[in-house]
């Protein structure tokens, strides 16, 4: 295969795309390349419109009668957009705050509901602050963290474990762990399982209901698209809602927040997860971006996440592998998420001289390249195009 | 005096009121009276430019690249505009989440502090997040929870005492309480003090150095005019920055968070507080709205911020104290902040009529309504026709 032959079958390919139009949503500047979505994703029309009406409309018109009128239900209203694509019920998911701090309420509800236990099983290659959360948390209980690989977390789970935690996409291989083992083993062990779900939500199926985790959080601006630093979501299984809590028990939390009342009284149902006045602008540019999903499956986004990612393999092996880069990423595509990463040796000088260029990616120490690769405005011929970048670096 | 007097007095004024030239930086709507900057702040045309220019240079077409461009250093910039609104030295306010979050940072440092001490002393009028909070930190650590009003505060901290938390501006009231005292005899038992700033940052000076107050914090959406749910800060005193350390050890309070180690190694001085990722667009919002406060000083904002509240009291003995209102904040300027509360039966009713009308204050259980008087877009004539709409109501 030629790279003009890689481009006849792109063009094939996007000519068949059902997802094709959905790039019709993202504003991409004429000129960029984008393989960055697992870090940032674009801006949409829908979010820009979204942020120009709360800004004009909401905040400079209605002032604080926004709260009422629209504000005070959004982090379930986003909470519930963001329900079906990760396999959860209406009212078992809410927007807020970041990862890190939904993931430690999600570690300290854990602990809380096993009090006999004595360790946290964490994947070692969890995103760092994962483990920086895991760590605080068991020093705060005098837990013991066991910190194991990927491949070694079921045997790591015992009747000590109170919860484990792991991310379904490795954010640096895009390796999918098997979420179905790991969260059947820990139960088994009747330790608590909590998914953190940044590489998934938005480009890999996950179906918190099916699978019976008991918490997963994950955050806003990757696949989701809500913009620079847009807030997290928490999930929490339907059947502990009512027996948890969390120790960042702010007003938002509270049963009845405009009664002022001295004492805490957890809401009922998720809102309990809430701990003060949520991020407005942030937030509501999520709620926008989440619009491009409906009318779309996680079923066609997962289809051309793997074809967009087997093809770049495909290019790999024709085009890079002779070239000094190596494979970081599951060749199975089944194993993958929707980034592939390339071990390189002037990985960074090369992330740097490309963007320069409009081909956007990012770098992870010691070498690796990541392309992520988003089906709703990734085409086909992007993959190509990025492949001639790289081969002719 | 009559309504007209008055009018006479307001115009006399403003016409000699050295911050009149500020309303030009804020939008408010033709025909809005605006009373509840003690809850939102209003939109000023420097958060609409910098959040355009957010959307769509740095978002829009720098993407990813703007976190190095611009976004890192955002909480840490943001932090050190705020400082001297609160008398504080540079590298020592942080801008992060919301007030919720950071009063358990601060209560969780200073816990830790004073490992040997059994209880926290908390302001019973706290705005209720606050005890909710103490609450919980109350709880982890087996401390028992003294909750007493502003007056009793200095006598129930003992050497048992850990952390004192009090909220400097009452936000129902508008009563200041005595920061000093509260501060010394805190100090003087060993205790460490927390101050909440959410009524007073922006409205009423607070000299963090001078008070030699552990911790503060306080929030961006009020006088500070950051937007909706801006994010808050939390300020550490220097002498307390490399000994501190709180549980939301996120990769953001990291040491050297892209170097991605497996081990939390805090970050030096005031960035340990962080956690996660910066809501951006939040944050921008706030950084622009402070520009406003270049060229002002804490000084000119709390005179004329007593100006416009006496003129309000003397207004409210004139021609709402005959007609069902009572004065729910203190009389002495001195003791008062930036707003005032009025007892009234209907008062849920009134401010929700008054708000049809466009004149727009707040409401809190049981019967206060709140007008916040804020200097740099409040006018006496503004204060006029609100004493006008509430006496003809």
């Amino acid at each position: 295969m030629t790279l003009h032959d890689a481009f006849a079958k792109a063009a094939q390919l996007d000519a068949h795309d059902p997802l094709a139009v959905q790039r019709a949503h993202f504003d991409i500047p004429d000129g960029t390349l984008y393989f960055d979505g697992n870090s940032l994703g674009p801006l949409t029309f829908r979010s820009r419109e979204a942020l120009h009406q709360t800004i004009e409309h909401e905040w400079r018109e209605r002032l604080i009668r926004s709260w009422n009128e629209n504000w005070l239900d959004m982090p379930l209203r986003v909470g519930n957009a963001i329900a079906p694509l990760i396999g959860a019920a209406t009212n078992t998911v809410i927007c807020a705050d970041n990862t890190s701090i939904n993931l430690s309420k999600a570690l300290h509800a854990a602990v809380a509901l096993r009090p006999d236990r004595t360790e946290i099983v964490v994947d070692i290659n969890n995103f760092p602050t994962d483990i920086y959360i895991a760590q605080s948390v068991a020093s705060q209980y005098g837990l013991t963290l066991v910190a194991v690989t990927a491949d070694e977390i079921a045997g790591a789970i015992s009747q000590n474990t109170a919860v484990v935690t792991a991310t379904h996409v490795d954010y640096r291989s895009a390796r999918i762990l098997n979420a179905e083992e790991i969260t059947r083993v820990a139960h088994q062990h009747g330790a608590l399982m909590v998914w953190d779900l940044a590489h998934t939500a938005g480009a890999v199926p996950f179906d918190a209901q099916q699978l019976d985790t008991d918490f997963a959080v994950g955050c806003g601006y990757k696949y989701l698209n809500g913009g620079p630093g847009a807030p997290a979501f928490i999930y929490v299984a339907p059947r502990l809602l009512e027996v948890s809590g969390q120790p960042l028990q702010g007003w938002w939390g509270h049963a009845e927040p405009f009664q002022f009342e001295v004492d805490y009284r957890p809401a009922p149902g998720i809102s309990r997860f809430l701990t003060g006045t949520a991020n407005v602008l942030s937030m509501k540019s999520l709620e926008a971006s989440l619009e491009v999903f409906s009318g779309v499956t996680m079923a066609q986004i997962r289809e051309k996440s793997m074809a967009l990612t087997s093809f770049f393999v495909e290019l790999f092996d024709q085009f890079l592998a002779a070239k000094g880069f190596t494979m970081g990423s599951p060749r199975a595509p089944e194993q993958r998420g929707s980034h592939v990463a390339l071990g390189f040796a002037g990985g960074k000088a090369l992330v740097e001289s490309m963007a320069e260029r409009g081909v956007i990616a990012d770098f992870r120490p010691p070498d690796l390249m990541r392309f992520g690769f988003a089906p709703l405005y990734n085409s086909y011929a992007d993959v190509v195009k990025l492949a001639e970048h790289l081969a002719n670096h």
